[in-house]
């Protein structure tokens, strides 16, 4: 059996009971690596936890060395953990579909990723769009299809999770040129920094999808101890120091009941002017009123 | 200390470790009972599970009964039980601001739901647009403000989540009015009859949000051992036996990769009229093609 196990968002104990008891059933127990990271707990920590030695899956294992994971998994039990769920952020559906081709059972075992425990920030989940993903940006490379997908989630009135970038595991161009296996520690975007790309592009377009003056919540450490929520303008929020990562970003949209609005003032500095900030913004995307037709003139 | 901890989709050993541990230490655990059900644990196995009493918590209660919940909440710790997650498809906002006023810390204990589980049908969580709730028709009572939601998620080319109605606890009209305190059992709606209720409200609306052949997936028993996908047309899916619940039903928009689209084959009796019929329904909203621009005559 092949298990896809999520171990949820922050701390070892995340893990549900069930996904334990599957680990320990286990003979290999690979932990894929490219995309999240546990932020409370750490490899050796986790591995005393399981009582098993886990073998780290970047990208290049998961992608093309699935012949090495599926392996006699039709005969024992093999683990494949991801930080949140196995269908969050990044879909392991490959992997899945592989393991089937090849007859070996599978057996999906879901947490919480930053999917649905955004929800904790206080706005429904019901009312989001799409999510976006922002990159860090480099002299030649400023990707900026994200911005079309906000703007069509605010033209009908809902919220924006945008993923900030991970650099895990990353190699210098010079390294890579050399073949010298030397990686660069790792980076995660900050609040401030993916405020600084959404006015760029914004400066850039033009089309006024948002605007300095959009609310927006910031959400760090999501599930941690430490978790924290802070709510303000895009452009107040370029000056915010986030602190330690990961964090993620909501743009909000049109859609903000009155209780919820007043659970994202627990996380302002200034509430009559978050209050205000929103009531323009929704403003700005509100659907024309209601006219009544004019009379045809039949004499016309 | 509030602790709001979510309970997953089936098992009782779906809780987290942490989840788990928090409800050892309370002197009285709740779990809210009106919006979902744990699929495969009844109230008797989930006290012998805790070792603790569970105390029910309808509507009446959660809503306006919140000083019962948080009493000496401050000086003892006390479990409020979601199934899903505590910010999933009804979010518990309102009793965490209740907490907070009351001085009463609160820690959540977030896990998988719908919202975020429904990704184990293979496609993208990215790409869901606005959830929208389908609830029993009656005779007299239609509701179809969901029709408009759908539609906007799919011109923009976003799947979407049909959350299916739970009627518990329900009184029927002449109890009600008699005072008599007995409850109807309780219903789960099928996959068939939000098919039927879908088609129903497009034939009223004429406006082709979707048609008959639009594709959709049903998931039944998401996260337990029954669990089980099925994709076709709307129509075929009217005729569908769903089973057992709990179902959901996904709409598919015209973002579907083909990783995806082969993901949705494995549940389809058919998979050469799915492939049609999803490419028929992604035809219908595509954005039109671009078309250079008429070139401007300076004569005229």
């Amino acid at each position: 059996m092949l298990y896809l196990i999520g171990l949820g968002l922050s701390y070892k104990s995340d893990i549900t009971v069930r996904g334990l008891e599957a680990i320990k059933k286990c003979s290999r127990v690979y932990l894929e690596h490219y995309t999240s990271i546990l932020m409370a707990a750490s490899l050796e920590e986790l591995e005393a936890y399981y009582g098993k030695e886990i073998i780290l899956a970047d990208r290049e294992l998961v992608e093309t060395g699935s012949k090495q994971i599926l392996s006699d998994a039709d005969k024992e039990d093999v683990a494949f953990l991801v930080v949140g769920d196995p269908f969050g952020a990044t879909t392991h559906t490959d992997l899945v579909l592989r393991a089937k081709r090849e007859g070996v059972p599978v057996e999906i075992i879901h947490n919480a990723s930053v999917m649905n425990a955004v929800g904790a920030c206080g706005l429904q989940l019901y009312t989001f769009g799409q999510t976006v993903s922002m990159v860090f940006f480099t002299e030649n490379w400023r990707p900026d299809s994200w911005y079309d997908k906000i703007w069509e989630n605010r033209k009908i009135g809902l919220h924006t999770l945008v993923l900030l970038d991970i650099k895990v595991k990353e190699q210098s161009i010079e390294n890579m040129a050399r073949g010298r296996l030397i990686y660069e520690p790792p980076r995660y975007m900050s609040i401030s920094q993916c405020c600084e790309q959404l006015l760029e592009i914004e400066e850039k377009r033009g089309t006024k999808a948002y605007t300095a003056d959009t609310p927006v919540v910031a959400i760090s450490r999501l599930g941690s101890s430490s978790q924290s929520f802070k709510s303000g303008t895009i452009s107040e929020l370029a000056n915010y120091d986030s602190g330690e990562p990961l964090h993620s970003l909501v743009i909000l949209g049109r859609q903000c009941h009155e209780l919820e609005l007043e659970y994202l003032l627990e996380f302002t500095d200034d509430r009559d002017k978050f209050v205000k900030d929103a009531m323009n913004d929704q403003e700005y995307f509100k659907p024309a009123a209601w006219l009544p037709p004019t009379e045809v003139n039949d004499d016309e």
